[in-house]
């Protein structure tokens, strides 16, 4: 249970790290929506491994075969279903896990829940998964952009790092100038420093991603349980190593704040507020205005450091990290974060339609 | 749409602030469960209006009549059908909002989506709906006492008075000694002082509520969407000025620690941890320690001050908060967060049945 | 569980034959519909205990009371709470079967599913909770209103009087003109002797209604899973004493017919067919003609004859009906049979809106 | 949407009839089932074309390849992706209803909703999709077979050749003796002589299929709306073709029966009725005895004689069927209506797991 999400655009996936492929069901992708299948392949090559000297050298092209749904290049509103192939799988890093738990990592939760579990790469509980969310948010990108709403993600912090700054005062379109995915230049440079330096610790670091959606109408969200920030969340905390999350309030601390410091006050019959703490939802609803937020990323569980740790019999053992693994995910993370808010926005576009009579 | 939380065990809620009554159906409890009628009563009363000096003056006895379900005082496994009057709803004071929208309110989004909106008191958007989550809350708390899991939640900072000790220094037992319910009592007096300030200011203030879980059993929660924090995540995010989330880590921030420091290493075979920065969760999967996170409110948004905003012709207008609120919503909260808990972990355990063949 | 229906339209009920009330929440229905109560209690006026010498004469004035999502006589998009209040129960009839099992009835399996049973009037499997679909469905008949669907069911036979006549060459207007519910005013006559029959012999009988829906549009329905009519059929059948369902094929039988004698050709570019065999659905998805199907429902099993069964215990104990029952249901299932396909209806409509990019 | 069944055991299912493959993805399957792979096989070699002179010659293998969620041979309780290659799909043969509906198709119904179809063999609405449901079927088998429970289906009519013997009275064993699939031998030869008549004749012919559960516990389905027999039903109807379904009532007609006839008493502490006309279902919950229903099928839409339909311009033209088609479905959808009850039935159980405290 717990592989879909969304209640009327619902995508369902599939796969482990090493089996043979992951993949996924796209069901309630509205039809006649030409798809750019360069985009989608792009966003995936964001998140792919082996991208750059600051990720883990695991190689998969990331190819993804889409094999229902879409005809003559258009959606049909049937199911698109879709695998991405696992080429460069190395198991054999992985038998030393086996018969033990390695900390910080689901080994042993998923062996309590299931009493079986593939242990190769972490199973079901891989980051690779989440290629198939990047498929799925590619397309609901491109859904958003035929009604004028763009989602854009960036690295924020890495470690100590932090930009400090309100997306309103930077240039989103630099965000790819440079490794790490941050649009302040300078800012970027020290996060990549601090990420390879780690990196020659055998250690790994936290971080955070800012995202923005803009272009957002009024009307979108539910209440009283699905609430717009509340879907949001839940698509944020459901990326492997996401800790925390906050939307609104800038730079602004939430539980400190005042009403009259942080009360957003329409300013015009469009709905624009002075100011926008409220990160724009109210009530659950979208309002018109920017909505963003914050997802903080945990350090990857995976160091290069020895560790001692019990195996499945109680013995203690000294564990090493093996295989190839991330110092930092936030770079890889940003294509995942915009996917993640994509998918809910289009759920909630669609659900939108029956607000009326 | 979006009135329903919960796969199994589901609650449904409807009312206004202003209609007749509020009420909701309980659909997938298990038979059988004795129900202590009073421990009810008493989560509700935790949270009902005029409680203290420090909430809001509105007088409701906020009694629930269960009306289906419970049979010689025991669930029947049927749905559990519920109203609690609004007897004190003083809607005159909301005549003045009927035409404007209040300032970081529903009532702009409200209007918005549905192009019509039950203006008193706020309507669906108030508050008052959690007090339907906490009759559920309740019984699902003496559903997990029944398998020694326990939820308690305490007020951990209001404004920027912050308690800044870990859940585990602190005597839980304390909580309810004071108005603001926090454990630490000298902290709670600053608290208390600082609520009463800015009251008399005309103005709110934010908080955070702290909530921990113990006893629960390895296993509950799904990967991969439906992991046990994202379906905390969005039940605490649901409730009404929640703008910000997190689990574990307790002191540490998130982004910028390090995975040598943070990662807890199991030291028994029972599973428990020397540390416990994943916070009970690895994987989306509970590992048998304590669960705790963090909640962060944004301060109520009616103040006491005057306030020039639009109406719904775009013209001009001042406001100034009328009616009764809170100053700040933590005390009152606390229940409400406990309930979101419990609800969110009964569905996990429920689910877990079914893990194996 | 298993107490909600439909998707986007969503509708929960609760309660039992002698609680305190019966009642639901309508989740999902659209703003700004503005509802005839009365054409609302006429609808349970139809389904109402007592209503003629031919229903059972359990006395309910069955009214409705709302208590939330309504405005100034109009929805608001949030949800319908409404609750019917149980007035005539006469629990002391039910205390012989408290430890017996009535055949054909849900009392062992109720006592097996959950070891406790409110065994008052057959508790939560006693068919007062069709009067909550009744509300449910009167409201979506007026959403149907709206867009030119209307939805008229009647008495195809009862015991083996049988109408043998396909809706197109009957009256529907008379429908309501006489006690039984069937347009034939002849055929009407004798099913309202058999029932009377029956009912002197102490025993009950089966019956079949036929439901008609016209002006639904090409489009509403989903492959795979939720065809139109599959989902049609779950409803039909949900409903107490129903065992059998078909739609289309009017007077022929289905396995016995070839496809050169049903084939539906379209004649116009309206998608009208020459024949309408298919009734109304291709491919699970309406195409724009009538959509109409029989439901067949088991005779009433609780009889005034002396049966034989066994109590908890096993041991052997005669049972003879007490209480106030029907001889035949149709007549009162009329309108729940309407409910249900509208319900099915307005959930496909609303879904239908999101067909298309 | 709509490309789903089941709430715990949940299949969702890709593909059309002449795209790259078809697939699905089994959400809520209990982990530790090992898996019998030959078994699964067999299930589909009996619903795959080209298996006998009755059926049509298209050639599939219908060998189906899983993905993920199986290690070494065991479920591990994450999902099951799998796919099944289309190998002799002939899509020239449909080219010419490119821009026509053929009667009682879903061309028509297809184009009205999404305004977009894939037109080769039928696209999405394919009776090719239900290899899908057979592979999760027979799962579900599986999983049912390890508590006892056994599903079994075999044809009862083909045109007017009809059983008319209740499964009690037959010996199921023989179902696979014969191409037809009817567990009595001399009617089998009728009915494949009817089958082989109709084909000549270029004529296609109805049919029905009776399916049996024997060992379902006492307990399963849950009340008001989720019925066993509604979800049964609901899977049956949602089978290409499926345009009747009765459950219980044998050979007796369900509306002209009486309460006394047809009253199942209960004779022992099992609850084993002295008879069964209830289908072993009362109330919608499984009450020990036998589970029996019927399935109604029309006859198969593409027929090999000419018809006069419209195109998509409303011009007239001729149609001929093209391609490769069964003259009766019902041989092959033995199987399909096998999985639809187990896969019906096993999500049953495991809601059935959370029925006490």
């Amino acid at each position: 249970m717990g592989n879909s999400i969304g209640k009327i655009f619902k995508l369902t996936t599939f796969g482990e790290s090493h089996g043979a492929a992951i993949g996924g069901i796209i069901d309630g992708c509205p039809a006649g929506l030409k798809l750019d299948f360069e985009k989608i392949q792009k966003q995936l090559d964001r998140r792919k491994p082996g991208q750059s000297k600051i990720t883990t050298q695991r190689k998969e092209s990331d190819t993804v075969q889409f094999l229902s749904g879409i005809f003559e290049g258009k959606t049909t509103g049937t199911p698109i279903g879709f695998t991405i192939k696992n080429e460069d799988a190395k198991s054999k890093d992985y038998t030393h896990v086996k018969d033990t738990f390695r900390p910080s990592h689901a080994d042993y939760t998923y062996h309590q829940k299931y009493g079986i579990r593939d242990y190769r790469g972490g199973g079901r509980s891989s980051a690779r998964e989440t290629a198939c969310r990047v498929v799925a948010g590619a397309i609901t990108q491109q859904i958003l952009a035929t009604i004028g709403v763009e989602v854009q993600a960036y690295v924020s912090a890495v470690g100590s790092v932090n930009l400090n700054t309100c997306y309103t005062n930077l240039d989103l379109s630099l965000t790819e100038t440079n490794l790490v995915r941050c649009p302040d230049v300078a800012i970027a440079e020290q996060m990549i420093t601090t990420i390879e330096k780690t990196k020659k610790e055998g250690d790994t670091i936290g971080g955070e991603i800012t995202v923005v959606a803009t272009g957002v109408p009024a009307g979108w969200g539910e209440p009283v349980f699905d609430k717009l920030h509340a879907d949001i969340g839940k698509g944020m905390l459901s990326i492997n190593a996401v800790h925390g999350f906050k939307y609104g309030f800038g730079e602004v601390d939430i539980s400190s704040s005042k009403g009259s410091e942080v009360n957003d006050i329409i300013i015009d019959e469009s709905g624009k507020t002075k100011t926008n703490f409220s990160g724009g939802i109210q009530g659950g609803i979208s309002n018109g205005n920017d909505i963003y937020c914050e997802v903080a990323f945990k350090p990857v569980a995976t160091i290069m450091q020895k560790q001692e740790i019990i195996d499945v019999n109680g013995e203690k053992v000294e564990i090493k990290g093996k295989g190839r693994h991330d110092a930092c995910v936030v770079p890889r993370a940003v294509p995942i974060v915009e996917s993640m808010m994509a998918l809910t926005l289009v759920d909630a576009y669609l659900r939108s339609k029956i607000n009326k009579i």
